[in-house]
């Protein structure tokens, strides 16, 4: 079950088709994954969406594994189960080991304790983090 | 105004000013930030904390940096004003130049937006994602 | 599988057959839904649950369709996947569209977004949203 | 600064005093705490919520401060300023001492620790948690 | 203080202003908010970021008075200062009046009680949200 | 499926198996549950959160079943399913009856609904809660 139904290539309209080319080519794949195909029931969003993640995704003063992780880190503290699956495998596909992954769950689980503790005993911020 | 009273280096315990002075060596700084004099109004949770922080922001498979980075990713997430100042801040002293920010905070702000998206529209884990 | 054990109609007590009335005469039904069934293992949460759902989502200044797809759009930001499910299905009985849904997501989208770069840029607030 | 005007006594309509009077007759104090007057901009809300609370908040199966830190570890979990500050207050009004804030905070960076590891691990769900 | 230097239109380069010069004319105002000037550190998110919202917030099937209320809600469920600041000045722009802000609310606050019961609980979605 | 293997007592290594072996003394039990063996892919991830989950679990100023409420309460104001449904089972085995469920989760419904207000309405904090 899906809260949209999912839009395969071969049902698809002409806009929606230049976006799934767009995303096998770019990502070297021939497969659209579910999240194009639940957003491309709003073509104007599917197309924003991807343009966005195109251009934010790219590598530049940061790597591609580097976002990648960055994403999985927001996912997991929001608890999203398909964008940890999703952003799990891309981020094992660009390189990341069992060895990184342990330390950045590590991390997430600590920034999220932290977060909580800082919150809760309404710690002042430091003047020279004001600077 | 802080929910517990920060407890300061001439005041502290035999016990918290031994964490003190481990956080001032380890970060080779003359100062202990808000944050740990606010833990210090209990010291097992103080301890406890230094000590898992200590350990998961070691360089290992990940470098120093990026740990910085992906704290800072969560404490957006989360909206964690005193984590954002000083992880921000921390992150900078590592190395992270603005454009490296600007691109941490674009995936974030994008990981935020998606993770809202696939939740939303109910989009089911494919197949390839869970072998 | 459920926390709480669901109570049928059948097996319900007086009290909470009053109410389950009291929801499938003002939703025009002959069903009441899982989560009321949920609640029923705790009578006051019950009728207290659905005497404000009952206030709080009568038309008003604003139409009922206007505050289902408010609810969803909280329910989608905190990935609660069966208040999507319902609220998605409500607001869809109440008349939104495809064409609704996916600009009401987009907006969840973009708001999930800037909410997560307002705060990391730890932006401040404009006096002139002050007065 | 506030999104919504606070509304005091004085200038409050016969409607607005009533829930204000209560207030102040079950809590046995002579203030209104500024929740209670944003929430006066719109009556029925401040009615409805302050009923709920009431009800809610009363010793039952689990006693008033035990309610009081779960009230303040939902709100330490959401970093929503206000109530932290307020249900400090109301906590340590009630006997919570700084011992059991301590622990109380400890396990609430524990909890927001290991959701994050859980979901960010995808973890199943043990058969023996759905007996 | 920011975690980023606001960027003033009379210091910014030409490809700002070029964002600053449309965001005025688009929003038939003279003045650029802080948000904006945090984001043109980055300028290709301010560019990208500021194309999305004007093509999101635009009227369409749901008109600019409803966008902005639920733009106010989710920024309501995360707690993000500036978000709900801003806008819940441009939902009173538009026309949200102090009704419709009571009942908004009222139904943000019912939306999130909520989530957090039928999470808690556990509940499965029913077949009938399936279909 | 798992985002991770999870790793069994058979096939765990000498210092994975000396955790799980302090799990099932100290819980008194013959089973490690899946949160256990998925962090065992992390092994200084799993010794470490054990190690803290231990300690901060004990009882002291607070009593085990209300560390265990505690717990459930973050859990279910994040809507972490895994969480949820284990900590549900661990309060239930301390002594937890359905009518204290109840009126826990009365209390994390009404302190999200209160928690979003207090944000949404930008109340200021009374002065008498920075004493």
């Amino acid at each position: 079950m899906a809260g949209v139904k999912l839009i395969e290539y071969t049902e698809a309209s002409a806009e929606v088709r230049a976006v799934y080319d767009d995303i096998m080519a770019t990502r070297k794949t021939d497969r659209v994954t579910n999240f194009w195909k639940a957003l491309a029931a709003h073509p104007p969003t599917l197309r924003r969406t991807w343009e966005s993640i195109k251009q934010v995704m790219a590598p530049g003063a940061l790597d591609s594994l580097t976002k990648e992780m960055l994403y999985l880190a927001v996912s997991a503290t929001n608890g999203c189960e398909y964008c940890i699956a999703s952003h799990t495998a891309s981020a094992r596909r660009q390189g990341m080991t069992p060895e990184m992954l342990g330390e950045l769950m590590a991390v997430v689980g600590m920034a999220n304790e932290t977060n909580a503790l800082a919150d809760g005993y309404q710690v002042e911020i430091d003047d020279a983090f004001r600077a």
